[in-house]
């Protein structure tokens, strides 16, 4: 199941909003072989693997496999998996991750039984399950699993006083970035970051056997539709797709800019305003239709704050905190949060136990959201 | 070496400011006698070990010890060590450290080798230097040794927008706290943190086999001499000694409050002013001279930040920085490190990578300050 495990993150960044799933065929323990769900609309993980064993004149009849997440048995873009396991002869099928979706949810199960396969379920789950929170996310709640990530100094500052952020973490830290874009439908930033920093927000990282770059689509929060024409992201719009999110009153005042936008590639999304700003719940929603389940934010605490005090609650799944081993000072905190902020200490939004890994003397401590982060957008 | 040093760590808290020193007597690699320097002014590690060897009537001709500091060849509050061991008939001496104070450095080798002891240097030096870089820093500086502590919400807060700071860490993360103020000299804090949470800085918790509390004096940095006589300080300061320091205007002008404070049992410190605040080279040379050889700092933003950003440059060794698994927010940031701060990122101070504690879902990063740290106070 390992090995299945492994053949399915190299799926990541490619099968959104699909689940990424890894399968293996083996007899008496021993690998005959393997596949994954390569990207989305290509084979099911299941089959791949099973052509697999075909291309390699390998038999598979009375052979397991070990899936990572429960076989479908439905049409969508690939015909039902558990039709071509039932007709190759597999004897027992091992699972690890259930499938949320209603369309699968146990059925899978029930038809591989029917037809005599021996079926084992929730092996090594927690492992299946952790590869898949964006889909188990996005299949429920039908919005974006949102990830933000932000750099500060030792003393939680996300820039010097003039401003300057160049560079908070080190060159090990910044990969690791790209690599976590890649990992995700899009990246998602504000306005002002925009005319600040100018960024591109792609992936510029070496494929290798391993690791198969993706880039996200780049979501621009634009309420009043202020960015320029000839910044990083709208002169690769054709190469990498670029939404921009502005407010519907900015959008018809604006028509022309709006024109020009989408002339050059980008998408406009109208969203509703709240407090002067896009409503995030609304614009999650939209990104949701659109099909995005993942979205990276690497943005000022404005927008950050907005997503973690957004009047549905907290937005926010995961926080990826970048520590860089530096002190920056000043009485002018500019700290990586904003929004409306918690009076008392008790009322904050807490976190999990963080994972700590180390880039060079940088410190990255990822969080789940675990308090008021339950509540989702209800509106449509 | 290692049962040397794990001896040295049971005087922490005790001997400021001489050094942690442990001494194991040995024959063939077994363990025969061991010793620590207890407390300051009592019995020195290589004395305490031939002590507790004679008590127990275990010979210890022609066997070895091992000491984590260079023996003392000078007579101070006790008799010179290397005499005892010459004395003792023992045959070789393994050291860890050397002793960076000019009265022994590398005197006392010279006079155990002209006895005709076999003498061994640097044995295990890194994990034995690390125990004294309190007293290294002191006895080479004149200066404490000091370690500012900190605790933030992952966005970098250390209040909540009403001042509200409880807690932003858990009873783990804080217990340990009370650990560090048992092994440090001293505590200082800021009138302003006296008024807002009447703190007793003390160390609140229980002895055990393998640690004996201490409580460090404490510091109060009060420019205007302010601190109130019924502040919990000011109630135990006969118990626990309280430092106040103040400028010599304010001590001047304030003569009464002065004496009510003595009175209560707190001794008073005159210190130049530098900006409408202590200058903090100034107060660093005066408690030196008090035989504080370090410091912890637990403090508000405008205390840390005139320690980071001194006119004499940098004056913090350690940070500790404890981060809490929530998230506060708000455009009115609190960072936990005011002062001038830095315009640029590149002019930052700069962090050794740092050691990473984990207490239950909070995290303490420990950092040595590695750039703009070398320049200390020249003003006496």
């Amino acid at each position: 199941m390992r090995k299945a495990i492994q053949l399915a993150l190299l799926g990541g960044g490619h099968v959104h909003p699909n689940p990424l799933v890894g399968a293996v065929i083996a007899r008496n323990g021993e690998f005959l072989a393997g596949g994954y769900h390569h990207e989305y609309g290509g084979l099911h993980a299941e089959r791949d693997a099973l052509k697999n064993a075909a291309d390699s004149n390998t038999d598979v009849k009375g052979a397991d496999m070990y899936v990572t997440l429960e076989p479908c048995c439905h049409t969508g873009k690939q015909p039902p998996c558990t039709q071509a396991i039932i007709a190759s002869g597999i004897k027992r099928v091992i699972v690890g991750s259930r499938d949320p979706n209603p369309l699968v949810s146990g059925k899978g199960f029930l038809e591989l039984q029917k037809a005599g396969i021996i079926v084992e379920r929730d092996f090594l789950r927690d492992e299946c399950d952790s590869i898949n929170k964006i889909f188990f996310h996005y299949i429920t709640k039908k919005t974006p699993y949102v990830i933000v990530k932000y750099a500060v100094s030792a003393d939680g500052r996300t820039c010097a006083d003039s401003g300057d952020s160049k560079w908070i973490t080190g060159p090990c830290a910044r990969e690791y970035v790209h690599r976590m874009r890649s990992g995700v439908a899009a990246v998602m930033t504000g306005s002002a970051t925009v005319a600040a920093d100018n960024p591109l927000l792609t992936c510029r990282l070496e494929p290798s056997e391993k690791f198969i770059p993706h880039n996200p689509v780049r979501i621009v929060c634009d309420t009043n539709l202020s960015v320029s024409p000839d910044c990083a992201l709208m002169k690769t719009a054709r190469e990498v797709p670029v939404i921009i999110a502005c407010s519907k009153h900015s959008f018809s005042k604006n028509q022309d800019k709006a024109a020009v936008l989408k002339d050059l590639g980008a998408k406009i999304l109208c969203v509703q305003e709240y407090g002067g700003h896009l409503s995030m719940p609304s614009l999650l929603c939209e990104l949701g239709k659109e099909g995005i389940d993942s979205i990276l934010v690497e943005s000022g605490g404005t927008l950050s704050g907005s997503l973690f005090f957004s009047p549905c609650g907290c937005l926010v799944n995961e926080v990826c905190c970048f520590i860089g081993s530096k002190i920056l000072g000043g009485h002018l905190a500019h700290g990586p949060v904003g929004g409306d902020g918690c009076s008392k200490v008790s009322e904050s939004i807490s976190l999990s136990k963080p994972s700590v890994r180390v880039f060079g003397s940088d410190v990255l401590l990822s969080y789940s959201v675990t308090g008021n982060g339950e509540e989702q957008c209800s509106q449509e």
